[in-house]
């Protein structure tokens, strides 16, 4: 159905995320004692999203340091398609969320460093291109001096959705 | 109609800022990935606002070193003032922002800077002599090791509004 | 009517608490700018909390440095021990607190620290023991440069309830 599809939010978020060449991850297996996600009627929170695969972190680091800005970009879309898979097991499938309300990112910065939008972009323009319109949030993005596991970027996502 | 008042939350919050001899800022315009202000249900989530007037930071640099505590303080207040002013360009006017629910204050902090919730006084108070009692709110202050723009201060708040 | 209970969430959270040789310290007075929990809807939004015992910090510093982990998880408990007391003044009483939402965790951090989830699992641990299933919750777990009194933890939670 989403065949010719370029422009976001024409279809549903499955068809959307096919146009876009996208494989949801596998949502991370809840731990003893917090979940991935909560849904809060018609809200679905997520926990803060490292940016990992199959496990492992792609990237370790402070930003601006050891990591560029356009790795740390990379590591930020990684979060929030781990927080997409999250949310999407969380509630009962990708396609019963219907937008981004919300995104809080957390850089791993030294002092010096300033460029935290333009890393935390990386999951917003993900974000955005999944869901168009209705994938426009209120953001926060600020440097913090360490993450869990040393990552470069931690992200939390609030979703809306319907069943 | 707000002559001669002094006491917060007596009028509407138009009233209130004037009898404040406050002018609430140009709302900053939409940025591409993000939205200065979203609404929620009968909520208005503000992005992290920095201290910005017209476009530039009223102040760089860690607080307890480069800025004073007094410095930002004020800083606080300017970025509750743009709060204010995104969260009422969201909902059609300040008058339908109803109170405050939470307050979120970053600091750029070093490690021997504790006076975290003194700066974040500045947008409290700032918010609370506009809406009076409905101005009360959660709040948490942090110290962070950078901020976007070497701002010193980042502030979310989330209001309740009303059509 | 607790007696003999170990199991979590199969009383009131009072009888809980009981079970599991708690009390629940006093509420920590409301300050002039904010105040210690706000009720929205069906939620209970707690501001964030410090590791304080009868109006002093248990433990200060950062952690991986002058504070160990050890000591670190428990001021996270005695952070959640606070939110708990906050948020049952706030609703009229600790058994209207019906579960946990969200917690948010910031761990006072030299840049290599980076096992924050442990610490605030000393918070995650003690909602989940009064509250069982509905204890379990959305969790976000940072690094920061700097707290309030050179707290080593901050701890924010949303609590559900009903009157």
């Amino acid at each position: 159905m989403a065949s010719g599809s370029e422009a976001a939010g024409t279809g549903t978020v499955s068809e959307q995320l096919d146009a876009l060449g996208i494989t949801l991850p596998v949502a991370p297996a809840p731990v003893a004692v917090y979940v991935p996600a909560r849904v809060v009627g018609d809200q679905c929170w997520t926990s803060g999203q490292l940016p990992s695969v199959d496990g492992r972190l792609v990237t370790t680091g402070a930003v601006g340091d050891a990591v560029s800005v356009e790795e740390a970009r990379a590591a930020a879309r990684q979060c929030a398609l781990n927080a997409l898979a999250a949310a999407a097991a969380a509630v009962g499938g990708v396609d019963r969320l219907t937008g981004v309300l919300k995104v809080v990112g957390f850089v791993q910065s030294p002092p010096d460093f300033h460029a935290q939008p333009s890393v935390i972009n990386g999951a917003s323009e993900l974000l955005q291109s999944v869901f168009g319109e209705a994938g426009r949030h209120a953001r926060s993005a600020v440097g913090v001096s360490a993450l869990p596991l040393d990552a470069p970027v931690e992200v939390e996502v609030i979703f809306s959705w319907r069943a």
